[in-house]
């Protein structure tokens, strides 16, 4: 028997904490492969990939990961409980034995109590979450806020930090799917999720590494001390064959001009567009001439940044409330982007007992539910220049999936 | 009293036709004033226009216009009938004494007795026409065909000739509204419509003109002996202020960029998308690299190229069946553009007794039924370079009707 153990990823880009993770994960588990959900071409914070699925399936896959899954555009592209609720499916179906995940806490006997503990107290719970909202702050800010309220035992979780957020939900969702994965947690190397410096010699946080990546030329810091060769290799090769990295502001335009062309109402029909907020967006588009100007303009206490920044993925992907009623079911789908000859293996040994269809050949597949991860590899395509947009336009059906020796 | 003939037109741009037929116009009409219902940003034949409505409003008032109205955008971009119907009613509204159009015929009486004529004869002709439609010709064609089919008594018009057929739809429009309108026509100097080359010394068709501005440099003939001097000024400081002139081109990515977003559910509710013409349409965009190419691959004998541009205009500016519903009724609003003084003083004397509002300042008209303009205005900036697109896309609230002593 092959044992898995399944990692839920994004690798945007893959860098020494991931590898350390992935290593850390497979020890941890003692597992003889892993397995990794890892989002598609938008990402969990509502932002395009610095590079394509593809090449990131390729970091993925040249540095210990034996397959990797797309995680589903309606559940990538959310907050923190559904991206959850859709990867530990994903990994539930596809029989991995444990899910391990790294954390600012790094001891899952907090995670397991924590999830217990607010399953006791949900009422108690709920009730200060909502109270918070409707004194004005965001979602995260309220849960953070509640969950401070509540008369902490020992033990409990710390929930401000980003990692143990997504972990605890990881684990939430393993208990109410009744699935069979044990959680696992290996604490994070000291690179906080969100630090914009670097913080020690060999572990940089991803968004530190974005940052150096997009830097002016008399900023420019090298990135080669925090990313294993192969990421690096990987990006100069991406940067040689479709000339940049996506970023936010290569979709502005789009954004801008697919903004201008919709009313209030129509508007009001893509996923996450309420309380009003169209107005906002559409007198802001016509105002701003960049997205980080535009993104000002918008922001207000009670929305994140991310919670926008998913708004504005949603309209560029012309993702309605009708095309997302499902986030609350389970992905129904295995879209297969790459594997290692010990993943083909254990893909051969295993796929007939699979809860879900495996869709290695996307034109084999002819669901709708699986239309909206298209048209985000579509639009995605979008963000660069015309000579090769194309071949990104078409790699979606084209690429088969990445098979590595 | 001051007596206007109206004049229906795009002047994409202003040449000596045009110039010849405006004198004309006020020569035959004995008129005081000169008033014009342009096209504004997008054209009938489905096309960007060369240059802003703005300039061409000051190529129109430079060039003896005596004030400029814009026709609305549900009736410009329309076939022949639409199109007459709601630029006739915009002259009745303002009081037009006289309405004088160019044709290949120059026989007014001919017009008049052919609007009789099928009329009287309406029921065999409407049965004609849908029997050539269900043969599978395009509409303009099989109107022609049965029209040919028809007994024709004497000095009947020759209604395969573009500005005939307008023509024919000015008159029948005035008498279908009852206006008091009297029809006039001068024969047009000798260029044809759709010539692509120049066939005399001072006269050129548009469409002979706007391909020599598009040629390579290699192939740039001078188009100076064909337009007013003024035009030929106003196109220079066009080139200078933004850069280059419109064509559909440069929207080809927004097109395509909307296409690939959409389902072809939603495509569907886009005006005239109709009979599966949405899958093609959806397959074209992905295989095709620039405008011309996608619509060689979307041709079909039933739909003219015209029709066509039509769709594609209408799916840039997203303009559905929903919004375009009103376009058998007529327009709601008089949108001043510009005047010259004596188009200023007709104004102030007759104001009160318009049919319609008169909106010269965008911000004080509140009805939904002007967004459309508004809308298609915004998209027609996206066809320019990002340094002076929005100084466009803001002129549609901030330019006051252009004023020339």
């Amino acid at each position: 028997m092959m044992k898995a153990v399944g990692v839920i990823v994004e690798y945007n880009p893959f860098h020494n904490g991931h590898a350390y993770h992935l290593q850390a994960a497979k020890e941890t588990a003692q597992a003889d492969l892993a397995i990794a959900v890892m989002s598609g071409n938008f990402l969990q914070r509502g932002e395009p990939a610095l590079v394509s699925k593809w090449f990131r399936t390729k970091m993925a896959l040249q540095n210990g990961v034996d397959i990797v899954l797309e995680l589903p555009y309606q559940f990538a592209t959310q907050k923190a409980e559904t991206f959850a609720n859709g990867a530990v499916s994903i990994l539930n179906a596809i029989g991995c034995h444990s899910l391990c995940f790294g954390s600012e806490s790094g001891d899952i006997s907090s995670f397991l109590q924590t999830v217990d503990y607010l399953d006791t107290h949900k009422e108690r719970f709920d009730q200060s979450i909502k109270m918070n909202i409707k004194s004005g702050v965001s979602y995260p800010k309220a849960l953070s806020l509640s969950f401070q309220s509540l008369s902490s035992p020992e033990n409990i979780l710390s929930l401000d930090k980003p990692n143990n957020i997504l972990g605890f939900h990881y684990v939430k969702s393993i208990i109410q799917q009744k699935s069979s994965i044990i959680p696992l947690t290996v604490k994070r190397k000291n690179a906080n999720y969100h630090d914009e410096h670097f913080a020690t010699d060999t572990i940089a946080s991803a968004t530190s590494i974005r940052k150096a990546l997009f830097a002016n030329k008399e900023e420019k810091i090298s990135i080669e001390q925090y990313v294993p060769a192969v990421t690096s290799t990987l990006l100069k090769e991406y940067l040689a064959v479709y000339g940049h990295f996506h970023e936010w502001e290569n979709y502005w335009d789009y954004l801008r001009f697919r903004l201008l062309q919709m009313s209030p109402e129509e508007l009001r029909e893509i996923y996450e567009v309420e309380e009003g907020i169209e107005h906002r967006l559409l007198s802001a588009a016509l105002d701003s001439t960049n997205f980080n100007e535009f993104m000002q303009k918008i922001k207000t206490k009670r929305y994140t940044w991310t919670r926008l920044q998913r708004i504005c993925v949603h309209i560029l992907t012309n993702a309605k409330k009708t095309d997302m009623k499902n986030t609350s079911e389970q992905p129904s789908y295995l879209r297969l982007l790459g594997m290692t000859k010990k993943g083909k293996e254990y893909l051969n040994l295993y796929k007939a007992q699979f809860a879900l269809p495996l869709v290695s050949k996307l034109s084999a597949y002819k669901e709708n539910d699986i239309l909206l991860d298209i048209r985000a590899s579509r639009v995605y395509s979008f963000g660069i220049g015309n000579q090769t947009k194309d071949s990104l336009l078409h790699q979606e059906y084209k690429q088969p999936p990445i098979y590595i020796e």
